[in-house]
């Protein structure tokens, strides 16, 4: 997919739709990737009015990037694909999570299965990062390991 | 809590573990709560420096109201506020995500368990209304209705 025009055709459903969200002063609005069978959460992105149609139109997540100002095809040069199974929006309309299936279980471009890998340890007040500590573990014992226990018993 | 000056005696570990996050053009980073033990993902908000230290200090969600322009110690008024067991930080640091127990299971404003209650009916192209639907049903068939399966055959 490249970065011209597109979605020139938006019909009225797509408008009454995409009327639904409230856009940032930039037309953007932060989604949440949840990974729908694990319900991890596995990244934020954002996207604008033609990102959203285009997720739509291919059912595989379509964000825009604000570091590139372009469309992005999430997994376009990676692989790590991420088809669509729902799109939630909240009360006030301001958010949109995605339930997706991740392809290959790796949503970071760090090559982790989340982006949410660094943990805060409270005693010690550091960011662990548990995708290093992790990386090795079978991935049955990483929802053991990750799963939130007694690591927090300061909050 | 008033949203008068606090934190005003911030120790260099604070410090440190602040400045790992990406604070955007205002100051503030989008906060997921999830909730710990269900994984369902209750809200988006937003914290400043301060929210987030006050989080720390209260062990519950405190965030930044960006309408108000205040803190905003969730559920300080409603009672349903957010016991924080565990904070974690994105990739690049511009996104927090924080599980939660939130006290009646109620996150949002509107009464819903989750903010995100709307679905997209893709065949409809309208955005459903699954608290309208949902709000008298059990919690344990509240869980299997929510529970993506066919509802989004389209995607």
């Amino acid at each position: 997919m490249s970065d011209k025009t597109m979605n020139t055709n938006t019909n009225p459903e797509d408008t009454v739709l995409l009327d639904a969200v409230t856009w940032n002063e930039q037309g953007l609005v932060p989604v949440i990737a949840q990974e729908a069978v694990s319900k991890d959460v596995l990244m934020l992105a954002w996207m604008n009015r033609d990102a959203l149609l285009e997720t739509l139109r291919l059912g595989e997540a379509v964000y825009w990037t604000r570091s590139r100002q372009k469309l992005w095809h999430k997994g376009e040069e990676s692989g790590h694909t991420q088809k669509v199974k729902e799109i939630r929006l909240d009360c006030d309309g301001d958010t949109i999570l995605l339930l997706v299936e991740q392809k290959d279980r790796i949503a970071c471009h760090t090559g982790a299965h989340s982006c949410f890998f660094r943990v805060m340890n409270k005693p010690k007040l550091t960011w662990d990062n548990f995708f290093e500590a992790t990386k090795d573990l079978k991935p049955e014992d990483l929802e053991d390991f990750l799963n939130p226990k007694d690591r927090y018993p300061g909050a």
